[in-house]
């Protein structure tokens, strides 16, 4: 998680205190602390979490608790990344449709669409909207917020996340060649 | 103060010598030397100052001392970041109005709306408006310029600056795209 | 290549698991495995194949195995980039023609013309048409997708990878501006 | 000079093997070797030549040594940096006329102007140019090329460098939000 986090930051798809991490690890996930920095976890920036049931350690975690756990309990994702690169996000605010049809070759054969989902930060409805949208894809983005993106592997998730953003990226750049 | 200031620098938020750094020491403020780059703070690199009144010592901290100074007399600030991103700076252009308002999530939560003051650099008319914008906000940006945020560590002044060239980013690309 | 590999990434040219690398070594080649992330390459993560005879290696070798060994068939190549830097691939979505035209002086200098290709990744048909197109250049653009560039060394088919991004890069501001 | 090299390419300044660094030493000077990346200068990188009178060892430095030389010879310049930002070469290929003035403050205050001027590659025409634009100025743009920035230290250059590309990014984004 340590490493995933570095490369996030590093790579531009998350400003250091925003986003968050998790592994699912049997009946429990392990979550990154709220405010915590992803490019400095270590071991005390994470605490484990049993995923059916809530726990006085939820003030702790990430106050995206509940959309972790209700994409683990609706999917069989191992790993979930939680970002906020900006050309995902401009994009989502920009298309009228539920979804982004990515217009790069990558995008389309990994990704087919990135929908876009909504609800506040933190609440049911968010949770309950992207672990919708994450039954049928590998990816999403939360409309004005940031990208949820689900894997095998930390290592899956993190690339779905970059593949999101780049595609993401592309399509705007080339909208706007083409007004 | 070392840590942050690479990490600025890393995060594209300020160009190494642009930009400074202070943490308020009870009745002191340690503040960055005048024309230290920021990636490159070590020891030597920053000055004690008194909070209260000037000294000989402010000819060779930051150019800007001024405004920390004011910023901890007028505010409960214990830690201040100047920086100069791209897009504050921009955004500080174009608005006609006195603030720049977020149109992402995080922006809208943590910010609601970002004062843009005015001022030649170094002077008391740059101090005094930037004290007064941040008495009720946790970053400013000055018009041309850059952005000072202040937090309660220098993690949370680090991130209104990361949130502050977020959100104007943002609202940058998007307004270009609805035009 | 593991050197290189960092350096694509780390200059924003290619995203970890997106694209590959290869060198030529008498009648073999060296090439990054499937799915390999760029900046992790160890020395497990490459594999030696036969650049006249494919094999059941081929299997866990690059995608795009068979675009790099048509083009060591056909061009005195040493060492092979397949990057997806964000500019190129936009430039080759936007021109018309079967050439992006550098305006920057490197790159009417070193590459005067490149070509954009067509094909579905993997396929012979693209392998044909990037081969084809690196007979008389440095760099080609696979629509849509990304860029394949040839050198004597690696350092060269980094060079000229980093020089078709800059020149495109460039080239969509320019052409933005005059708009 | 390694450091600088790192430096320049690391805040995306430079492209590794494209431009170039040298330091005055007495009647001496020391500049990067011809082909080097500079984020890779070593001791073996760099050859130290004559500012007054060329020799055989030119063969083995920078393309651009003439220009080097000539700005030593007409300017009290300790320290030059050759690179290729992206939007100061942009920026003067949009300009009609033969400065850039940059609209943010810190672009005001230090730099005034940013002429542009021409020529092409390791030519006399190019080495007069220059040298005569920064007689006046710490950093002149060649068009649709790179910058040369000197100072009395390295540091100096650099700062010219980073502000000169700061300045042109901040005049395009600005630019295009008026159009």
């Amino acid at each position: 998680m340590a490493k995933f986090g570095k490369k996030l930051v590093k790579r531009d798809l998350v400003e250091s205190q925003f986003g968050n991490i998790s592994v699912r690890k049997g009946e429990k996930m392990l979550i990154t602390k709220r405010g915590i920095a992803l490019d400095e976890i270590y071991k005390e920036g994470v605490v484990e979490l049993d995923i059916e049931k809530s726990s006085y350690l939820d003030r702790i975690a990430s106050s995206e608790t509940i959309v972790h756990r209700t994409i683990y309990k609706n999917t069989p994702a191992f790993a979930i990344i939680h970002a906020h690169p900006v050309f995902a996000v401009i994009e989502s605010m920009l298309v009228d449709t539920k979804t982004i049809i990515p217009i790069n070759i990558e995008g389309e054969h990994f990704l087919h669409e990135i929908p876009v989902v909504k609800g506040a930060p933190g609440t049911a409805e968010l949770a309950d909207n992207t672990a919708q949208a994450l039954i049928g894809h590998k990816g999403a983005v939360i409309c004005g917020h940031g990208t949820f993106a689900i894997g095998k592997t930390l290592d899956e998730a993190y690339f779905v996340t970059a593949l999101v953003e780049q595609s993401c990226k592309l399509k705007y750049y080339f909208d706007m060649a083409k007004k």
